[in-house]
């Protein structure tokens, strides 16, 4: 019986390493969670607007473009099932080494268009039904942001203007925040009445720490370039605040860690990402079975030839 | 079989996010470690002396305050178990947003009253037994201060005068530390001939990094205020060292994260609590379930009454 | 059947505990992992050169050299079957609290010495096997590493010189990494077509934050003194960078931390240990059982019976 148990236990934790190394389609949410994929998609369908844009460029480097201006690029719920089919999208990407999220008219994003979650107040009869919804809502954007993350490219949140709400939380599915003059991060969720439900604050806690976290989400203060770079939540603040200049600055700014074989790159995310999602031992383990990926390959033996006998 | 043991191996993961998601008198230690509760009460109840007082103000900020200030407020047996009462209260405190810790007789606190410990020095004989007594005095103070750490309240120590060996391990299971003018925090535990059993490693590692945990522990150096603040252990340093204007300052600085409704305040410390103690998948769900208690709640639903269209 | 299940799963998590109180000779590989110890030792002992020294000074503190000067210090097979056995004496000595880690010929080290992996480019019909001899040298060398950074001493690492590729990967496995004037670190592997395979991208996760980890392998960017401690990643900058006074300064820097009882200085390395390596909750029953080795002990009885009442 023991023998049985042990691999049985084995193949549980075995689960969040496929998903670091596979990176494919691989969701924290499904049915075991009361969660309905396809019932929730067939909801957001119904609050039209708005798009999801991606340009896969030659350099390896995608731009990711959330584009909805008049709403300052709020969510709406097309936008959210557009996303999802742009991560597809990104994952199959086999020449893909990075990626830049950018939002429409110079400004990030707002975070969820209202109109829907509106509905809610009209009608308190049918609140449990919106709960639900609000419940499939998140876990939808979970899985949809948690793949973001384990993507197999550098990323970057480009911030122009404003990133609030759920435009806030986006940018922390990302490796890196590069801000322009001027632009501001703002956790406005508890003016709504709310608490992160994205993840972002599981991510936000992460990058900046629990402590500040825990400022950033109770005070729902605006967060600039120079506080974001005192939290070291943002890497770099750019020079222009100029769509196309930042774009190019951002793009200029992540090529320095784009730039080699696109084996090595991809295999670079990895190491990281399970180096910040598992316990040592195990991160110790997928560094080794990524190293398996590269020795031995092209760009390796390619430098062994290049290179004299030793570093 | 399997469909047997996926849900025991489950439940045995549940337990921690119910800890941290109900938050009451859910300990980590019972009788399967050896821990026998009501024996070591008896045994404290037999070192008496000094108090732990609780005020719970209208704003929803709690005061606690240890007094025993002839002793630089160390905690004798009876303030042990007092703090205990105190933490039971501050759970079943729904009104409840924020807490400061502070010491009677402008000083925070030196650790455990050595009269007690004193006594395995009289006598060889009866070591064993006061090994034992030392064992679940730990685990006493450790169960007590794991429910202050994840108390739904955001957490201050308001830091006087001196915090010492177990003083200092009790700032680390406030979410914030406010230092004095002239205050210092020290492990002094190295010229003690021991170490943090309290906690205080574990959670002063997730504070400030294990560099800098393991010089502070194996150095036992004085950090002063400029210290912590360099080191991220402090958010600031209060411009008063006067007892009633330091309290006045840490009030007015926590008000900043308490203002908004209860359920709100108290969700955004539960998201964090579970960001900083879970690995990433375990806290997006718990992240997800936390949301689903404020999503269309009163506190959203007016909000959603006040604001425009769009956040 | 739930009776048998719990202590079996209790136990898989045991064997990290174990590994973090004893502290000897616990690896994280064996034949389950396809690991073949004997076998890779055979092959590693036919790379021969340089070796791996070992001073154990009467303070406590021992010298670790790598020596092979003609190579910058590259690790041959020789030296690395010699690492292992250098750690397995640090393991038995039970006098021992701090150790520091430094390169003879004023350099620290270079990586691996690419003889051996040059084989790989000559022949592609072997190349399955060289991959299983890659794959078994990776499994040796995170074996050793983590094995070293267990050690209940707190650890150092000299950076004088050049610290490449598998070099600053070593500097991860100290708890501190001190730089002299002048020395470089560089995760040089991205230009070898490869990723760190010896644990450094977990450790240095932990040590830098993900963020940062991401930029230094991606970027193989030089490391100078000044960067590695805005980032961190060093704690000092020596004075000097002659070979004998930076050595006389890291053993002053490190005796700061080393006085004091050798049980004393040894637990607090254990309670940092498991703050950093486990999740909350198991840190905190490990400190508990930390503190049992030291509470009511000779430096602990000693201490009580020179000082006053109360700290």
């Amino acid at each position: 019986f023991p023998e049985m148990a042990l691999p049985l236990w084995k193949n549980l934790l075995q689960t969040t390493k496929e998903r670091i190394l596979q990176q494919r389609r691989l969701s924290l949410y499904n049915g075991v969670h009361g969660y309905e994929e396809e019932w929730i998609k067939k909801k957001l369908q119904q609050f039209a607007g708005g798009s999801i844009n991606l340009s896969k460029e030659d350099n390896g480097i995608g731009i990711l473009t959330l584009n909805n201006p008049k709403l300052m690029n709020a969510f709406t719920g097309t936008m959210m099932v557009e996303l999802q089919e742009r991560i597809t999208e990104l994952e199959d990407w086999k020449d893909g080494k990075g990626l830049i999220v950018c939002g429409a008219g110079n400004t990030f994003c707002s975070g969820s268009d209202l109109n829907a979650v509106k509905e809610i107040s009209n009608s308190q009869a049918s609140i449990n039904i919106h709960i639900t919804d609000g419940m499939n809502m998140c876990m939808f954007m979970q899985n949809t942001l948690t793949r973001l993350m384990r993507l197999p490219l550098i990323s970057v949140a480009l911030v122009q203007g404003k990133a609030f709400g759920g435009g806030a939380e986006l940018t922390t599915a990302c490796d890196f925040r590069l801000m322009t003059p001027g632009s501001e991060i703002r956790f406005v969720h508890k003016h709504m009445g709310l608490v992160p439900g994205w993840g972002g604050a599981a991510r936000l806690v992460r990058i900046v720490g629990s402590g500040a976290a825990l400022q950033l989400l109770s005070g729902a203060a605006r967060v600039d370039p120079e506080k974001a770079l005192r939290l070291g939540f943002s890497e770099q603040t750019l020079s222009s605040s100029d769509e196309t200049r930042a774009l190019e600055e951002a793009q200029a700014w992540l090529s320095q860690y784009t730039e080699g074989p696109v084996s090595v790159i991809r295999a670079v995310k990895k190491v990281v990402t399970a180096g910040r999602e598992l316990p040592l031992e195990d991160a110790l383990r997928i560094e080794k079975d990524i190293f398996g990926t590269v020795w031995g390959g092209p760009a390796n033996l390619q430098a062994l030839v290049r290179r004299p006998k030793h570093k």
